[in-house]
């Protein structure tokens, strides 16, 4: 424990404070594999929150990819090189033939920032329509879309917020259609005042999953008459797959196909190359020849031979292993077994998810949903005691987040189970 | 060569039109070793263009840090990991010691568009001065510092431009210290204008190199009036080190160490981690926490363990082979023997730069030091026909930029000048 105060004391001098980290008793990580890590006491760890080590922690294929190229050469894309053309011709061909092209970034942002300006270039305006608690990244432009907290010099006025779908709470008081009506009309009242202001409507950006706001369980074809009004407006629908792509929501690769939408423009992150810094767009050929004549564009790093072949590995894997179907399995199992659990824990309101993204919402109770956000940080504090790694996010902070590297098994989802149980019970 | 028209139509279609490839005759590269690259036909090419393998292609002792860490442990910063604590210690090591804290990004653009938001936290205000032939990277918000295509929606008038210093065309007519004070009084104008503004001055960002300005040999002490300026009218100073940084100028181990000068802010990428995608912001501890508490920042991919250990590979690297002394020595040898090749032909009207970054301004003739943009294109091509691989780049694109990997030795340089030589007597 003395070592760990050193190191945190160390940190905070060398990397500033007010730099977040896990847990009230933070993790000292020295090694991973699989769905485990291990601390610095040799401590293992399940891990149930990361989603960027996608094919597990260290998966041997992505590291031999990355040693390979990297010993070979790894260079830039203002020379030709095979590696980011077979990378990127496997990757559009798991979407709709209208994603025909793409630009590789370093990051999820990256990927972000550039998707706002093929807006910007496609339809001439700039305002653009986000959730009021969402996440897609730290760039200048990129997080103005965010509610929190106001940068310096203020908001750029040109983004306009709608409600997050809350499908426990659905606006308006009921589900199904009336719910996807309603959620709607705040789509098309944001277009208007969009196209009252200077900025005019250039874009949707949403995660189609709706990770950050708590991935709710929305009706059929939700987003149906939201992408219809805003393609009656000229705008375009950007989807930030960064959470839910990659086979993560079991059902489908990506998760507009889950929500039965075909977006412009897709951006892509995190699990990418299961760490490696990789980032990317998809889009239209048509979008993509827009933004490159309205902006120049050159990423030094961005579509490098190595970080094609990370990338590319992590495609092979998912393919190899079944890591899809994996993650459909497992996580309908793991949700049944959190649905067991409910029986026992009044605390546990709600239990959703898809795949391996899921969680249960915690409440003070189910009549009136009140949620239980204290309690939920002392579960995911207790889960990390007991050798559990997951977290919480959603609109009121009160969903357990629990988004494990997808060779996550059965044996792994009971481990987890009965932890949460000890850690529920002992509250 | 069949082979090559394929490629490139597969590459418009997969990564779109506009896309800068170099030469007329793009290289397709399949293999780098130290300061050599090879062709997919075979043909070895001396590589006196790139400095993100700044240590060498392929340097073993890079890729062996990049494996190792990769099989071990690659995750983020909210955990506790000692690998991005070892690096920040070493890398604040080499700098002032009020620059003792650093932000770790992906990308340079990332960091400059950290940077940019530190003036922001630190001053209250927006106003940025750059050079008018600078680029700082890509992002949305750091674009806005170019002025090479004007983006969508328009500036956002918060930038003010200065004339990028050229020593062979001096502002006022004279060199020197008259030089100084003509361009400190341009930044002086600058900070007037944006005080008059709503936006406020923050920051001046430079290159202290000024690379993609044309790296002009500047008086002793040019920047020192402009700096004092930007202090007394409470702004701060951002040193793009991106290009100048590493040790490549030669001299010191960063461009603005050479210029005598201390920043607030310095921002870093390419070379840092010899290709795999680092950048960074190095600042003293009091602006980097005034930027994390008026801005949440998280970077998923930024200082990773991986990361980290590639970044701290080529500082350990430069250090043993004693590259940056390299860098001074051949630097010295290769500009002399520019030099001489000057008095061969007058095309050559200005031979300058510092360490391993230097190169000849090509102009039609030497009293009128008429810029000789098309023949340098010329040189470019001849000089990759003849298997050396250079660039161009200034206030007038007629400059030959030598950049090479830092191991770069006399009889390269030999073989670079003496192919320049032939291509120079052949045009």
């Amino acid at each position: 424990m003395a070592g760990e105060e050193a190191l945190r004391a160390r940190r905070e001098k060398l990397l500033g404070r007010n730099m977040s980290l896990f847990y009230e008793d933070p993790v000292h990580l020295v090694k991973g594999e699989g769905v485990w890590l291990w601390d610095a006491d040799g401590k293992q760890y399940l891990d149930c929150y990361n989603n960027v080590p996608h094919v597990g922690h260290c998966h041997p294929r992505v590291v031999e990819a990355i040693c390979r190229q990297a010993s070979t050469l790894n260079t830039h894309t203002r020379y030709l090189h095979e590696g980011i053309l077979d990378y990127v011709e496997r990757l559009t061909a798991t979407f709709d033939k209208s994603l025909d092209s793409a630009i590789l970034t370093c990051t999820g942002s990256e990927a972000n920032d550039v998707a706002l300006r093929m807006a910007q270039a496609v339809t001439g305006k700039t305002g653009v329509i986000a959730t009021d608690f969402t996440y897609h990244g730290n760039t200048t432009a990129v997080s103005q879309l965010s509610t929190r907290m106001p940068p310096v010099g203020g908001y750029g006025g040109h983004v306009r917020h709608v409600p997050a779908p809350d499908a426990y709470r659905p606006l308006g008081g009921e589900g199904g259609a009336a719910f996807a009506t309603a959620w709607a009309v705040k789509v098309e009242e944001a277009i208007a005042s969009l196209q009252e202001s200077p900025f005019g409507f250039s874009a949707l950006i949403i995660d189609p999953f709706f990770a950050n706001e708590g991935f709710p369980d929305l009706p059929e074809n939700f987003l149906a008459p939201a992408v219809a009004a805003v393609r009656k407006a000229g705008g375009i629908v950007i989807c930030d797959e960064v959470q839910p792509g990659f086979g993560r929501a079991g059902t489908h690769m990506w998760g507009h196909q889950k929500a039965g939408i075909v977006p412009d423009v897709v951006t892509l992150g995190k699990p990418m190359a299961n760490g490696h810094p990789v980032g990317g767009v998809v889009a239209g050929a048509e979008t993509l020849n827009a933004f490159r004549k309205a902006f120049r564009y050159f990423n030094t790093f961005g579509g490098n031979p190595v970080s094609c072949a990370a990338a590319l590995a992590v495609l092979d894997v998912l393919e190899d292993e079944k890591l899809q179907e994996n993650a459909l399995d497992v996580g309908a199992y793991a949700r049944a077994g959190l649905q067991k659990l409910a029986d026992k824990h009044p605390l546990i309101g709600n239990v959703r998810g898809s795949g391996l993204f899921f969680g249960a919402e915690l409440v003070l109770d189910r009549a009136e949903k009140t949620p239980a956000s204290d309690i939920a940080t002392r579960v995911i504090n207790g889960m990390r005691e007991r050798g559990v790694l997951m977290g919480k996010l959603g609109i009121h902070q009160n969903a357990t987040k629990i988004r494990p590297p997808m060779p996550f098994s059965k044996e792994n989802a009971d481990l987890m189970l009965s932890t949460l149980d000890d850690v529920l019970g002992g509250l």
